[in-house]
This record gives C-alpha cells, structure tokens and sequence, in this order.
C-alpha cells in the first residue's frame, strides 16, 4: 500500500456566526491567523506531510496577504473551494494523485496536537478510517415531536477532525450524489458502505464556531507555552 | 402560588478527573474559588434568592476556611451531601420548607449569568420546569454493538444546568427509588412522569470538568471584565 500522508484542510467559512468580517480561520490567536496553527500542527506532526487547504476563491487574496505579513513560507497547495462543505472536500480530494492516508481537518480546530493526527495515520492505516471522537461531559436529550427524551450519553460520542482515510476509499465515497444531511466525512464514508473506526480525540481540539471560541482557543494556547 | 425562589447548587464532586488533591469546587480561578463564583452568578440575579449549597461534609472544615480566607459572607445554607449526586440533590430538597420554585445547579459551573438565570425562573413559572440546553456544534455518533452510526445532530440538545422546577414536583420526583442511570434532574422529573421545558443555555455556561476547563474558565471570566 502507498503510504503517502495528505492533510486536507478545509478552511471554507464565510464566519456568519461570529460578528466578524474577516472569516473566522484568518482571525488572529496569539499572533497568528487560526489556519495557520492548524497548518503548522501537521508540520509538527510531519516535515514531509503534504497539505492541501481548500479555501473560498473569494479569500485567496486575503491569504496571500496574510502569508507575506506573516513572512508564511511552509509548503502547501491552496484549492478553490465549492458551494458546500461536501463541494469542497470533494475539491480537495481531486488533487491527490496517489493512494495513501489523507487526514481531512477543519481550518478552525488550530488545537489538534501531534499526537492525535499520529494516532488517526496509525489507525486509518490498519482500519481505512480513523475519526477522532470524544465522550459526553453533559447529558443529552433528543428531541421527539413536541417533546425531549433523555437520552444514555454514555452511548454517544461527538465527533471531532481529524478524519482520516485511505485516499481511494474516501474518494470513491465523495463521488456519491451530495447529502445536505450529511454533516462530516465519516457519515460520507458510511453511506458508502464503509465501517468507521473511532479514536479518542481530545476536549482541547475544539472547533472554533463562536465568539467565546477564540478567547477559549487562545488561552488553551498560551497554557502550552 | 408561592414565588419564593431558591438555588441549590450541588457541589459534591471529589476532584477525581482533575488531577488535583482539591475538589474542583474549591480550586481558585481569578482569585476565588469556584464555588464562589457560582453562589455570586446567583445573587448577581437576586439579592433576596435563598441558596443552599450541598457539600461533602468531608470538606465543610475547608469551606469555612475559605470563607474566612475571603471574608464570604453572602448568606447561605450548607448541607451534607449523599453518596451520590441523587441523594445530594434529595439532601438539599429536604430543607425546602415551602413551595416555590428550585433552581438546582451545578457548584462547578461558575459561568451561568443572571439572564439565564431570570430565564429559567420565569419560564419554570409557567411549564413547572425550564432546563437550560444548547445544540451541539460537532457531528455524533451513536454506538450500536461493535460499530457507531453517524445521527441527525439537529435532534439533540446537550443539557446544562440550572435546571429549575417547581418545588413540589420536583421533591416529588426525587422521592423515588434512586437510578444510577439518570444523570440530571430533568430525567429524574421526567421518569416522574413530567414534561420537560428546555430553553437556550448558553456556549459560555461550561461545566468545570476536566483541567484545561480550568484554563477556559478563567480565561472567559476574565473576558467578561
């Protein structure tokens, strides 16, 4: 098997829910745009890794300015992004030439340390895929007509990037009709009939989705230091 | 009806996730503790609430060390916890003396603010309960035996807490056998045979559960100044 390892970073927000005209992934943490401590995670993971991000063709200009300020010289790939998120990957994935393992993350979860994308290539390796997941801390109830059940959290698990693959399983799953409903990669590889396999991800790889997001991402940040 | 208002906020965590040989409760964050930080969320609401807080009786000598230690004198009923979060909440019940209405709470979540607080007695006024709840931002996944299916996400809430209820219903629910698998008030009222309101909670309002909540915490209370 090629074991070349792809970082798809998707990076496609239009930062409706945070009052903010700069999308949220330019938005500056501790001195440096979001998308860029995501970027510089898979380097930390990998010198050789190959990155692709996908952002709006809208905000290519934006980020060649921000990489000049920022003199921003790692090596990656930048791709036009789609109408969806769905468009997107789908976008993304069409530049990967060989087979391999391709680690699909959100532009907004700068978080994710080296470790877990280790954990999800090692994984994905052996399973073909390997999603980050973590445990409830809250009780969770779904809603049932005009009403609420309570649910058993221990029976659930919310989903985190990164989602890794086999570059040939993933793709053939994204050449499959888009799904509004389908709001991640890995319902995407399950509706093509693909069992998915589940890693411990961490509380601290949030997405960053709210205002109180980046205060939350930046002091996890500088506790690291 | 009697309006009378209550809080009861429920500290009787050991400190067992957080790696630390001080009940999350008590740990300092901005210059108080915790639980201090709380109490306060819910005199900034009213000055005429009557709160009553559930204590470990391990660590009432603690407590009135703090106290002194900070010069707390916000008035307040502590009692002895149980053995569990049920039979702590029962404990604290039990010295409600009129009906009203109970806003029972969790001692670790110090980022509650008075309008949600105001939100969920008024609307407890009227349904008999008001549950504070948010929608999940990630994907999630359900297990099913050996594998996990991906779900509709926009059907489930994630449950927070103050949640708040008539004091005679709510005593009356808790006057049942104690099951380990409920994890909130709202499904102990509901096995009780009650309809359950939720309203909007709120991102901020998280429960101090692992250490970077620490970190995150702190770094939102010091947001708000």
């Amino acid at each position: 098997m090629n074991n070349t390892e792809y970082a798809l970073i998707v990076a496609g927000g239009k930062g409706t829910r945070i009052k903010s005209k700069v999308p949220k992934q330019f938005l500056d943490i501790n001195g440096l745009p979001v998308l860029m401590h995501t970027i510089n995670a898979f380097y930390a993971y990998s010198s050789t890794i190959k990155v692709i991000v996908v952002l709006p063709e809208d905000d290519f200009a934006l980020w060649n300015e921000l990489c000049m300020l920022h003199d921003y010289r790692k090596p990656l790939r930048v791709v036009k992004g789609g109408e969806s998120r769905f468009q997107s990957v789908r976008n993304g994935l069409a530049k990967i030439e060989t087979d391999g393992l391709v680690a699909i993350h959100d532009g907004v979860r700068p978080l994710v340390s080296a470790d877990i994308i280790a954990a999800s290539f090692r994984l994905a390796a052996v399973h073909g895929s390997a999603v980050a997941a973590v445990r409830l801390k809250e009780s969770i109830r779904m809603t049932d007509q005009d009403t609420t059940k309570a649910m058993d959290r221990s029976r659930f698990r919310l989903i985190q990037t990164p989602q890794t693959f086999q570059v040939s399983l993933i793709k053939q799953a994204y050449q499959l009709r888009e799904d509004t409903t389908l709001t991640d990669d890995a319902s995407v590889a399950e509706r093509a009939g693909h069992m998915i396999s589940l890693f411990e991800g961490s509380y601290e790889n949030i997405k960053i989705t709210t205002a109180e997001d980046l205060i939350i991402a930046e002091a996890l940040l500088a506790a690291r230091k």
